[in-house]
């Protein structure tokens, strides 16, 4: 029972994902619509352990109040059935037309209100279900021609929007942190907010940056070709990986959303080595979604393989952790005498002088051995499993 | 004499602009080496405001004491004979064999402690001859491969270079900023602070976030595909625009520093516009340089087409906010009749019992007429001179 | 009466570029359908030449025989009635979920015939309607996973299918030729023909070449980052650019479809003027559409401005060739004063002997002047209309 | 003694590629020049099969005949003592300032000259040590600015300089095909043929298009963000793969000719696979360099690590296509029950009516399934050596 998921491994998926019927900018839809109650279900049975979703992938926006209650006690029931949980939720703005120039950064005043009416609306219902974690991906929030709106303006009202949000967060009383996706493009040309480092400088404008981190998602950073692992570790460096959104995408492409780890493994490698090794213990959530040539059987070897992957690459990074080769190379090239930890230390005038005195030998150092082809030959043959 | 240079514009240029030998990975360099002493008075010549330098660009590495005073002295001749002043310098930690797996963020503690050692005297040179902005462009820190170096650690060791210099900066009374300079790869795979985010998130972190600020570089954003004015914008926002580099470049490609405004015109436009519309009073740096083909008097036109093609946007930017039907469609988009400027108000729970019991029609916001096309077929009959 | 579009000018626009409604991957439509009928009569208001389409952007893929015969009388009262004439036609091998897989390339043979009978049906119609080009975009045709099928086989299939098809015009006797339109990947991760040379390279193994070229569009190859006006030079030196697909796009992203010029109007500037130079006589074919958040009255202004900028470019193109500065440089740049023609001649010995025994003077050659930034520079200020 | 090199696997090496000495645009070497025949013994240690070079690698360009003569037969010597061949060579037409417009395309005509004896005396000189495939890398055949060059001159100057060494090979009797290149940027921004479709419709104009062929490289069709298989497959299937440069590289970025398999591990596969399932015959070689942080320890390593890294995946291919769970898959995916043969017959009328009187049931087609999801899962545990 190699690779099966369990309930400690907090894998999750949105009710998008495996519920997305397959329609892109050129298809309609080659798979039918199931319901939530469906999808949690089918979750179940491929070893999810959460669901998460947007307003609108469980209630409709045209649902009347009492189609609401309805839908929300089915899917409460079918949660109950299965055991699933509900870690996080989101906010559909980017479908209606309504938001088609953006949302919280709209250029009418009228659609940002609505905007924070319908996400207090939504962060509501998500608390209702058990999320702790609420993402925000601003998907319309951008320009396809920076004629029409100033970059300042936009920051400006995506700002109030984020601690107005924060604000009635805590005025309810909830358990709740905020988690921005960061995306530089499509739907829109440029969407604000565009990589992992915009939104935690973004964040720490904010009136209350310890409510909010970031939702990095592999996809997202690979469009603009960055190395995702190093996106992480920024944010997990400034205490904000809150969420994490695990798919795969090669760089500078149209949004793929591919199955975990299916185009780049050893990134992938890299992504979970990082996660297990930090002690990550949010969701590992996808979002992720089959070929729109899948029917619903070959969905659940999708949403499988998402997860399988995963744990095949956990293996291989506790591998590398206990390969005596690697270690000792890694120890090699760490190697540190101490000579210059006075440098560590509180700042002073004296180890500035004892710095400045020093003799390097430039020749040396440019010299030193470097043994990093051998130690990724090695990294490559533990991907492969031929170590 | 429309579109000549003039001090109060800032022009500036690197010593490394101008003075580019134009070698490049698969040929040898086609112009031949001029002296600091040349470049200034062609700087001069050619309408500049002032010249910025790595340290090495001005001392060689392995100059004598009095070589280097010998050289400082020259320099500064050259600066009071033409004018010239020196706003910004930089320490270069990537050309020298021991930088070749960082500086900062080098597994050697010594490479490490040299860099520091390095950069001190560089700021001393830097401060002496006037400049007031001090860059740190980090190219040498990074990987090719992730199994060499955890991005956390690395962090780390930079965020402490950072706050010793700030320390020593202060210690010496020194009227200094820092500004960090952004780029996603070239010449490692994989380069630390890849984007303007990335550093501003970084800063957020650091002992004296007030000291440090950015450097963005057109090219260097381009080279993720992401839209340079909104990362400017962040930046201004966040009170962190220490500090520009001007050059230009295509999408997803090498470093190619081009003159400014050479291939992606419209880009360049909005950013000489909002740089203007904000007021921006820092240097306009050029970080670019002349085709490898040209010969110095061609470089001339290279350095003269980088500050006319800004100067000509700037007249553009002017005639954008003159344009009555422009702002006309500008008015009409942004309407305001202050129905929710309650929502911008300090957080109350009327404000969001009233927005709960607002009713929308979202079919009306969806129908809201954007004339966007409209308005950005305007801007493009201004960039081309055809309005 | 400036850049007011004429019939001389052969602007076209596809029925499914004004009448786009607006959908998204993420977003639902934002305009409301409108019949190809009302879309004739827009193209005819704004001064389009003709108008191109697919089968089912006119005929629906489910109607009956008498609702496709009623459909094509009032389109082609529409025609008669505005002038509007229909240079090019296209099957839609996309949009079924029959074709999820591929068209001709598809796995499954009886998706390769029904593609096939649904080719042939259309090509009927696009005669019938006076198409004497006919496009081939095979956007379905390609991977997700290289797993799923062979590339040779792909290939051959496709090789088949338009060999087939070649056989079928030349039987009917049909004025037609046939133009492949390649595109890199979206909506599949990899396209088969993923760029002009890929078609190109691929016509050559045809049995009728000389029927087949092909449909160079400019957002396909920038998608790659590529050159457009070499892709497009490419096809005009093999005697294949039977069509051309005008739009804008920024590199490395999404399928933008923008209008003409509007994000990289230097790269259009010399697109329009190879057009121009080289005498290209056919349609200028706009495969754009609006931004979503435009309504029918900005679309209009959109298709103005892709026909007014191609003019406004048009213009600066007679400009530029008529500069004496310009001029002047490149007669300077391409001096030949003939003592190399020999090598041009017929193969033989003595030229190879000659050649041999040439002493070059590698230093001067190298050290040539190349007046390349200055020549740009003037490039740049034609495009801005500063000179 | 698992994946060990012997000759039957034809593992070559460029003299440049382990004799890489480390510089980049940024930085100075970081390893010693070794000569020639060092390289060779460097290679028949690390158990290559054969090596390639340019002329300059070999010779200096400003080496005197007797020069010539002596490293000549010293390189000789140093192929005898290690049994090394030398299957291709090809000529530095990039690095000397005489080339710094190009070469076969500059603008001067003494140029264009120049590089044609410089050509025929490299390929006398190939000839001489061996080599069969002659491989054009025309690195500087491109522009900055298209306002220099017209790329239809371009492609003419071009055309002719290969149809006169196609001449000159078949004057000479030389047992030697060509091989093209392809690139798309760095060090020009826009090179020409920058794709293989491109070089493979270029081919199709030459005067002896049986002579030429195209040398596919991993890292170039990947900076274009292009399947490489796939290019690869389009050149196999018109009979042109005569030769191969294999690396890694990731989209979208400078060229960065690392390790075979190193980044893209996935792609790589696909592309062993396919060579060894088409029975390529041919050379592979790398065309890559180790990391500039490495010394030659290590560099051994990294020669070691492109072939090991093949070998592992031949071994995987072959067992990719043993798999009874994917076989069995394929089998079903490519079902064909001949009902459609008659379609790939010689066209005839009776086919037409058969095919159009056919009545295809679309909702059948489209809801047909499609295992990719679990084939591509397969094909990942495979690569994973979880399988």
């Amino acid at each position: 029972m190699a690779y099966e998921p369990k309930p400690e491994h907090k894998f999750t998926f949105g009710l998008w994902t495996v519920g997305n019927v397959g329609r892109d900018p050129f298809g309609n839809p080659t798979r039918d619509v199931i319901s939530p109650v469906e999808i949690v279900h089918m979750l179940a049975e491929v070893g999810a352990w959460g669901v998460n979703f947007h307003d609108n992938d469980l209630v409709p926006i045209d649902a009347t109040p009492a189609e609401r209650d309805q839908i929300v006690r089915d899917f409460k029931q079918a949660l109950d059935e299965t055991g699933l949980v509900v870690p996080m939720a989101t906010t559909n703005l980017f479908t209606d037309p309504a938001f088609k120039d953006g949302a919280f950064t709209s250029n009418d005043p009228n659609v940002r209100a609505y905007a924070l009416q319908k996400t207090i609306n939504a962060i509501d219902l998500g608390v209702e279900l058990g999320a702790t974690t609420y993402v925000f991906w601003g998907g319309r929030e951008g320009t396809e021609t920076d004629s029409s709106k100033s970059p300042l303006d936009s920051t400006k009202r995506f700002r109030d929007a984020i601690n107005f949000l924060c604000e009635y967060v805590q005025d309810q009383g909830y358990d709740l942190k905020f988690a921005l996706e960061p995306k530089p493009n499509e739907p829109r040309s440029n969407i604000y907010l565009p990589t992992v480092g915009e939104a935690l400088g973004f964040i720490a404008t904010l009136d209350h940056p310890e409510m909010v981190g970031v939702n990095p998602e592999v996809a997202h950073e690979h469009m603009s070709g960055l190395n995702f692992v190093h996106g992480v570790a920024a944010a997990w460096d400034a205490g904000k990986l809150f969420h994490i959104d695990l798919n795969d995408q090669l760089y500078g492409r149209y949004d793929q959303d591919f199955r975990f780890g299916s185009v780049m493994p050893k990134q992938a490698f890299y992504l979970v080595k990082f996660l297990e090794d930090v002690g990550y213990d949010g969701s590992r959530h996808y979002d992720a979604h089959a070929y729109r040539s899948s029917n619903y059987e070959d969905v659940k070897y999708f949403a499988k393989g998402c997860m399988r992957t995963y744990l095949i690459l956990k293996e291989k990074a506790a591998q590398f952790n206990a390969d005596p080769e690697i270690q000792e190379l890694l120890a090699e090239i760490n190697a540190d005498d101490g000579t210059f930890s006075y440098l560590s230390e509180v700042y002073n005038k004296e180890a500035v002088g004892k710095l400045r005195s020093t003799e390097f030998d430039r020749q040396a150092l440019g010299a030193r051995n470097l043994p990093y082809e051998r130690l990724d030959q090695l990294t490559i043959e533990i991907l492969l499993g031929a170590r």
